[in-house]
């Protein structure tokens, strides 16, 4: 499937390239690193994400060029990192699109093969992992941007060499890209040893309220806690991951309060457990050992059905 | 020198090696390394460290192979991770092996240069990183066990490689030695990632109490609060370089109680400071960007005495 995909770029003059809602750090590099490389390589090549690139993401090059909603007459659509079509979210205009070829290129084991081409390498451990064997099929070499931007993409989705697909390969990989010139300390340093003193004082809070129920670790952050420490991002800050850490636990979860309403849910398993089917069950995805969804509030009504199904998965798996 | 200490191992026969008091990851790590490797090849190893082995370490094969008192004749005696003869401690018998040669290899830039012959890279990440290149030059294979020692030395002095040493060459060395059978994931994971619920208890107790004075993060972990948490290590379980991620401090400090009244300072300095030389002025040691020192109590003394050294220090280095 590799070799069909990278046909299909090569063939391909007017490319759109997507990555997907609530996009994390491999789908912000992904698509940044593609789209580099093919930029001057192609008559157009346009890069979209439904959602606004995050802020901690913006110190990569050139992120200014993905824009929400792309315009223009296209040859061929690449998804990126998306498990299904409603990942790409409104970026994707179905109606217009609908003729086009699709290439799908992601890692997710939950991908339901929905391109024209479906290039799925579960293996992988990240989808900029998958893009630079392609850059290396299509002879593309790798200027210190494209390298950054993919590198970054590595950092994020291995939470920087500690997940358990975190293989010889994928570090000889970050190996080349750092040789190319990707700042690999600057960019590990970005993605998980910068805080502001805002979440500093929101995780101790947090953990105050941390609970365990059986082998179940959870936390919160709620709207109050935010404005009482000052911390206004979305995401929990890696507290989940933190969470995950726990002896006493096979599952954490922290539950956000979101600006509208809604409760955004991350969920980690060690490695004997998996939680991304009760995310795709809430309509979520993810990875067995890192998963999300997001849900209609109130807090205290998601937490009691995502812990009651969590609990449910974890008998199941034990 | 390098040539020196080849030279020197290759023409032994009885030998003993000494890591530092205090022992981390690295010094147990090149012990064990370094000792695995020599084992079948001389007539006598004996390795030491004044310290107990800390729990966090007794995954390592041969583990107990360690001793705090050696006993034995010997022609040279190794010391490994030591910038000065103190941090030998009681493992060396001064009277004993005054007329031995001493071979000292290390990768602290504050080494004194104690002994005979004197290897010292202050480049090299981790002493496990200088001893893999040891081992090439003596033309020894690195088994599985030989493998995850080192690996787990250059695991735990890099953080996981996040420390601003951590170079392409480094990070090389961590893949050939993860092709030769080291666990890096499994390594990684018991370094960062497995931590009691009393730890994480007592880090929200403690991150509730961080202050942040001018540009220096600190808080304390206190009797009480072990007492409270369950909390029961001599360490900060990686308090201070959380700490040493806010975006508001330039340097971290983390003060802890210890059972017998005396105090450890651990302090942390992002990359443009230097807290080596604080840490050294009080009979401690370690990097610029990580060192530590142990004090004579009470708690509030030590706070008040190291946060103004390290204002003074602060001031003079920005």
């Amino acid at each position: 499937m590799k070799q069909q995909a990278t046909r299909r770029i090569a063939d391909a003059e007017r490319v759109l390239i997507i990555s997907h809602v609530s996009p994390d750090g491999d789908a912000i590099g992904s698509l940044l690193g593609l789209g580099l490389a093919l930029y001057p390589r192609k008559a157009s090549v346009v890069l979209a994400c439904a959602d606004l690139v995050p802020e901690q993401y913006r110190h990569l090059p050139h992120w200014d060029w993905i824009v929400q909603a792309p315009q223009g007459e296209f040859d061929l659509v690449i998804s990126l990192d998306c498990s299904d079509l409603q990942r790409l979210g409104s970026a994707y205009d179905v109606a217009a699109y609908a003729d086009l070829p699709l290439l799908n290129i992601d890692h997710h084991a939950t991908n339901v093969f929905f391109g024209t081409v479906n290039w799925v390498e579960p293996t992988a451990a990240a989808t900029a992992q998958m893009l630079v064997s392609l850059l290396r099929a299509l002879d593309i070499p790798f200027t210190v941007e494209i390298a950054t931007c993919l590198l970054h993409g590595i950092i994020t989705d291995t939470l920087g060499f500690r997940t358990p697909n975190t293989t010889p390969e994928i570090m000889e990989v970050a190996v080349e890209l750092t040789r190319a010139g990707a700042p690999f300390v600057e960019l590990a340093d970005r993605a998980f040893r910068h805080r502001p003193l805002g979440t500093i004082r929101m995780w101790a809070m947090a953990l105050q309220r941390m609970q365990l129920e059986g082998r179940i670790v959870w936390s919160e952050i709620t709207q109050q806690m935010r404005q009482s420490t000052g911390y206004v991002e979305e995401g929990d800050a890696g507290l989940v991951n933190f969470l995950g850490t726990a002896d006493a636990a096979d599952i954490a979860v922290v539950f956000s309060e979101l600006d509208g309403g809604q409760v955004d849910v991350s969920m980690r398993a060690s490695p004997k457990y998996d939680v991304s089917e009760v995310a795709l069950s809430l309509g979520g995805g993810g990875h067995p050992q890192a998963a999300g969804c997001t849900l209609p509030g109130p807090l205290t009504a998601v937490r009691g059905r995502v812990l009651s199904l969590l609990e449910q998965a974890w008998r199941a798996q034990t």
